[in-house]
């Protein structure tokens, strides 16, 4: 993987193995992704707090790994999981992250 | 949007809005969101080539912006979009950038 664009990090996207709903998007540098890969169940970096975090570690919500894809040029993953806990994997409690949209671009899929 | 944490950027993921498919990871600047919205085509700023690009405008293979969703902390969007041209996003000519799997992490999709 290449580490150099985001100063030790790339962006991990996470799918839903099942649905395909993408709900989230998380950092991992490259101890997360080798803690990962260990583990089986989605680990990041946050950014904020300046260390490694293995999600759902304290709610049990964790994101257990299904596969993992990497990008044409090395610098994104996209993980494909299973939501495991109550299944809600943003912090305000939704399935997703993306549960807005950005207000004047629904022009098919209104909700 | 926050475009604080990443030096004036967002990642932007890109999601065909007709198979749920995820084509590619881009970032947006402020500018690139806007025009991406002005346009109605997915709009990118270039790490490498330090400049906004319209995805699509010479191959003709745009992304056409079906919706677009903001995550929780407003640091991220996902785009759900219509393949235009060939229908082939990655500059490799595959329909998705992610046409890779990270070895070793196949374990229930092989392929």
């Amino acid at each position: 993987m290449d580490y150099s664009k985001l100063n030790g990090l790339i962006p991990a996207v996470i799918q839903d193995a099942a649905t395909s709903e993408v709900l989230m998007v998380g950092f991992m540098n490259d101890s997360a992704l080798a803690e990962t890969r260990r583990t089986g169940f989605a680990t990041f970096f946050s950014r904020s707090r300046n260390t490694r975090w293995m999600k759902g570690e304290t709610s049990g919500n964790k994101l257990e790994v299904v596969e993992i894809l990497v990008d044409c040029d090395d610098d994104t993953v996209l993980l494909k999981v299973k939501r495991l806990g109550n299944g809600n994997v943003c912090h305000t409690g939704e399935r997703s992250c993306f549960f807005r949209t950005l207000a004047g671009t629904e022009t098919e899929s209104p909700r």
